[in-house]
């Protein structure tokens, strides 16, 4: 295992972690870039891109490029959320180069109007399709409510009002400033010839041109707001809370992954035995979401909406808990071993370990291995987590409900 | 990379590829049993008793399993098909022996009859959920009318009133015949010392007592029958065809795998170009599912009603011009590539490669190493596949449709 980095004159950084026993490869961009970097007024233009991007580029159309990826055999996807736009593959070594130089050419879209208006529909569905789902719903109107002004609030798909306004400059000029090269990184993972994959980047990106790509970084703490929205068509109620967490760049990052298992795992925390396991809720997690100079654990529960009352004196009394007697050592243990099994499970593929790959080095602008994670997460004692409850108190949550009218 | 086995004296095959190199460590049961190997009275008896191992042994609780497998940090899961019943786990090389002998003793569960009452409540609630989603529903019942008497039709979830009917009684006889150690394959991959797994195995799996456990092989050619159901509820029309294929004994069954991919790949298969890129159906993929003694191609289309009639005219132009023209060598290549990347990205993690590690020595009593299974698909000729077109006519096919009211 090697790692590699260089940088373009243009601010491009380009990372490599070689493992030549690899049986596989995979490339991805990861673009500094989520629904935290747009205003109110494109709000939704981040993920709005991300579809664009498959739509083609001065020499290739839509068409070509479904073509392409399919000549290769890549296993491709994207995502957008609140904080990155990425874009990666993995494939057969040999088809390393030819996929990095695909994604290459799509990150210089051709942003064509005939496309945006088409596509401005698919979103509007995605949108209304979401919408319906109230487990999903719930959880962005938590963050929104929880962030209030602050702009981690936005929505990632944005609104139905939104799109609709969005007009195709907005979204170029967005496009322009966001996915500059100095907001970007390119990194590869597995079997693949690091000089080679320098020479495709530095032929084919070094005329992206660079640009001021910058970000509102101030933590929030949240609202602590409570607030419930009925919907005649439902039967069960759904409960989101999001309170007060750390950045993903803080060195109790791991403290607060651990802490979030214990109380939110989907099977054997707290949230389980205490709500699951005895049939108050179907489901009750809680996660830890690590954001960049900010962060929040945020939970979710799905119950009949007759427990509610008693789910919520049950999570409070969890939480209670925790601040009075906090963690046992056999918990805190249990939580590092499934952690560490998922993570170790997910970097043992390329596909896996490039994410990791990524999303450390835009967070935190150096490289971490595999093992320094692990060791970090084995460093972790119950005081660390102790004392990651006294200062964030999980029980001082924003509530949001989402459930049928209440019978009077 | 280096392959081990052992055959105890009642009949359990151990087998085991270690690679020291792995991070991770993937342990599993292969229970050669499932929908196929039951009558029509006892049917679902194999998925039901997949749910039982979980309810727990002699010495211990359902919460007492959970707990145990929480401690060790796996990530694992079971699954019954038609033909087999498998449980794995994949966790950090240091707790192998823990979840091997975790597994173990689930495989001598207690079967307690107050367990057993409530479980019915539990299968009977998944099938009616699994009635109510139209996309899985069409398939078991094409696959049912397509196999017709021959016990492949069988439904893996059995319905409402063969699980209603079936007793405690004939649950443990089944058990006791199928989960026979000479009907199970304990497999292991990644990284994990052989001797100790395999004394672990002797020292508790010997007493285990051998059985008469068979299968029916008969071959099947299909029934060819065609049937549609109207569901006033539904607004689509869900659209299964069946149509004979090779065994998956049969040196052609990567033939037909490429066939397969060529045809009805998600993206970029002729069913892709075709139907949904010309926006005439939603979902439109073929399958090879390759059987012991038998095998299949299942279709599955969902589209709108409307459009039923200029589907399936679609669907019988693309199986005509396929006995007519054949493929092209472009076709072969991709689907190559798709399908090579897959498998060497799923075999590059033990819990991947474990799972074709333990198939293919209960389909085919024998170890084959992944190079073996890429130079094999490399080597695929178009005249092989054209072969396999000639002697399975795909357009000679068992059709399932269910779909909203007609209007007269």
């Amino acid at each position: 295992m090697e790692f590699k980095k260089k940088e373009l004159a243009n601010g491009l950084t380009v990372i490599g972690e070689v493992n030549k026993s690899a049986k596989s490869a995979a490339v991805g961009f990861f673009v500094k870039t989520g629904a935290r970097d747009e205003t109110k007024q494109i709000n939704g233009a981040s993920h709005f891109l991300e579809h664009m991007l498959f739509k083609g580029t001065e020499k290739l159309s839509a068409f070509q490029v479904n073509e392409a990826f399919d000549r290769t055999g890549a296993q491709f996807n994207a995502f957008t959320s609140e904080e990155m736009t990425v874009f990666y593959a993995a494939v057969l070594p040999e088809y390393l180069v030819e996929v990095m130089g695909l994604w290459i050419e799509l990150m210089r879209p051709a942003l064509r109007d005939e496309d945006f208006k088409l596509e401005k529909n698919v979103i509007k569905e995605e949108i209304a399709m979401y919408k319906d789902q109230p487990s999903f719903d719930v959880i962005d109107r938590c963050r929104s409510l929880h962030f209030d002004s602050h702009s981690c609030g936005n929505s990632v798909l944005g609104s139905e009002e939104s799109i609709d306004k969005l007009t195709a400059n907005q979204m170029k000029s967005y496009f322009t400033n966001r996915y500059a090269p100095n907001n970007m990184v390119l990194a590869c993972d597995g079997n693949f010839d690091w000089e080679q994959i320098c020479s495709l980047a530095e032929s084919s990106c070094s005329q992206w041109q660079k640009q001021t790509a910058e970000r509102d970084l101030q933590d929030y703490p949240g609202s602590k707001k409570k607030t419930r929205l009925e919907k005649a068509n439902l039967v069960r109620e759904h409960i989101c809370l999001f309170s007060a967490g750390i950045s993903a760049q803080d060195d109790s990052r791991f403290a607060a992954l651990l802490l979030a298992t214990i109380v939110g795992d989907d099977v054997g925390s707290r949230f389980f035995w205490e709500l699951v396991d005895k049939a108050l809720a179907e489901v009750a997690t809680m996660q830890f979401a690590g954001m960049d100079g900010t962060g929040a654990f945020c939970s979710y529960i799905r119950c009949g909406s007759e427990n509610a009352a008693k789910v919520l004196d049950t999570v409070n009394g969890i939480f209670q808990s925790l601040c009075r007697t906090g963690i046992t050592d056999d918990e805190l243990r249990t939580a590092k071993n499934k952690i560490l099994s998922a993570l170790v499970i997910k970097n043992e593929l390329p596909m896996g370990r490039l994410l990791d790959l990524g999303l450390n080095w835009t967070y935190l602008q150096k490289y971490r291995t595999l093992g320094e994670d692990i060791k970090a997460i084995k460093d972790v004692t119950v005081e660390d987590i102790h004392s990651l409850i006294k200062q964030f108190k999980p029980g001082d949550f924003t509530q949001f409900s989402i459930g049928p009218a209440l019978q009077k």
